[in-house]
């Protein structure tokens, strides 16, 4: 299969499998809130989280339908996060993806609770998979649990409060910002990597290579952002641009050089790389089992959106 | 035991384990959000979930320190819906328990994500329970399960959308009311009481039986609430009152008269106390093994805080 067509499959099979999981209902008196949670889930997001849970599932020889609620509940989470990171009390941000946010669409009261019911749902999603999923049950609790940690105070929500802090607690600003992305997108990252491993059986050193895949590939992927809130096409990005640096804000791109910043996506790009090592098997029809792997953290090395 | 020596000891025993799942760190570089989640955590809730999640389980045979982290949980949970309940884009207070609001103290950034990640922490301790808590670990998951769904769209993030809602859907707002707070205050509550029962492997019976007796005492607190808002002690309940009249808020006191909000509230505690029926065996040295949670209903029915 081409890497293209895989990636499009992917999308599909989760969009697919999301829509199940939250079913437009018109008759349920909160109706607005279902609507709200849909309205963000479904705004066009590229599914990354996702698709390297299911992908790391597949090249550790395991079972997509079991993953399947993992990807979803991965991505809901990272949802939420997108729709509090969204508010004025937050950001402030208007538009995600070219689209107005949750609370410029649904006001501020019902994005907040989008978020916090997009999170509810996903461990409901997981408890679900732990009991009827089919999977073993000791191994789809533990992704749920790594899901969690990731998710929380030492994960991504402990991450947006350095954010937040602007912290004075690294030695200089490069370490401030490292830290908080390590945490705030690098955390979730690695946590769907894991997932991936944990649900197939994976042995430990698989489990770990890919944890230090995806903090190395989360690591570029954010610098990547950064670059383009300095430089990018906010036609092509759906955003603003430029409002990190005019807000003051520490990131990659206001620390350093952005011809340094590039090579960084570069170099961890290639140390993202250089982890699946530890996947490799002898090739068959399909080539490497890792290649798609690698052409997707060519892709994103390069995005442009 | 004496009941109010059980409930003491109840409430110590929850804050000395919430103390050790949620643990101050001062070398954490994203401590600030710790303390913000301390602050709402301990100030000084009743801790009635976690009592009854816990006194059901022993009233079913079952071990309270299995049922300790579920308890813990709960109280994470009501404690993250407090904290955005009383956001600015949300009912905008600054009081809580007679101390300023997360947000008033630490900021509404802050504020956001101390609920974000207590709703989180609260899965994360639950699914360490599934996998060491030393149960039945198919219980233990289906415990985390119905948590999941009583907090979530269709259980406590639903009913503050019809509160948010003021909703239409219903005949009048005597059935709004009642079906916002079924969800919004009861769902929880249910889900506590069912949670022991189901950590004790208890009947189909008695869950059922624990659900109905938690669902028409959840009423009847909730409209104790609404009564105390519009004719209670500020010094006692360390809040503003008159604030729902004042506000237009539709609330079992503002949408009945009061002496029959007075009655709703004895008959729902004497619907909630003849649902424990199915819980009652023959009576030991300590009594009924109901008569604790008879003398709690009773107390909760004439708190005046």
């Amino acid at each position: 299969m081409r890497h293209e067509e895989r990636l499009e499959q992917y999308r599909k099979s989760v969009d697919e499998a999301l829509e199940l999981y939250l079913p437009s209902d018109e008759f349920l008196p909160q109706k607005r809130l279902v609507e709200a949670m849909r309205y963000s889930l479904f705004a066009g997001g590229k599914r990354i989280r996702p698709v390297f849970l299911l992908e790391f599932c597949r090249v550790c020889g395991g079972d997509p339908e079991i993953a399947m609620p993992f990807a979803c509940a991965v991505e809901m989470i990272h949802t939420y996060s997108l729709i509090h990171d969204d508010l004025p009390c937050m950001d402030d941000d208007t538009l995600r993806r070219g689209r107005n946010c949750c609370h410029v669409e649904y006001g501020e009261a019902t994005a907040l609770l989008a978020g916090d019911a997009l999170q509810t749902a996903a461990f409901e999603i997981m408890l679900d998979a732990v009991l009827t999923g089919g999977g073993d049950m000791a191994n789809a609790a533990r992704a749920t649990g790594i899901i969690a940690m990731n998710a929380g105070v030492y994960g991504m929500a402990g991450g947006q409060q350095l954010d937040i802090d602007g912290s004075v607690e690294f030695q200089n600003p490069f370490e401030t910002v490292m830290a908080t992305h390590a945490l705030k997108t690098g955390a979730l990252i690695a946590a769907a990597a894991e997932v991936g491993c944990i649900l197939a059986d994976a042995s430990e050193d698989r489990r770990a290579s890919a944890v230090s895949f995806a903090k190395a590939l989360g690591m570029a992927f954010q610098i990547r952002d950064d670059i383009l809130d300095f430089e990018g096409d906010a036609a092509l990005l759906g955003k603003e641009v430029g409002s990190d640096a005019r807000g003051g804000k520490l990131t990659f791109a206001t620390v350093k050089p952005i011809q340094e910043c590039k090579s960084l996506v570069i170099s961890a790009t290639q140390d993202a790389i250089g982890y699946l090592a530890a996947f490799d098997a002898e090739g068959g029809e399909e080539g490497r089992e890792t290649d798609f792997l690698v052409w997707l953290a060519n892709d994103m090395m390069n995005r442009r959106s």
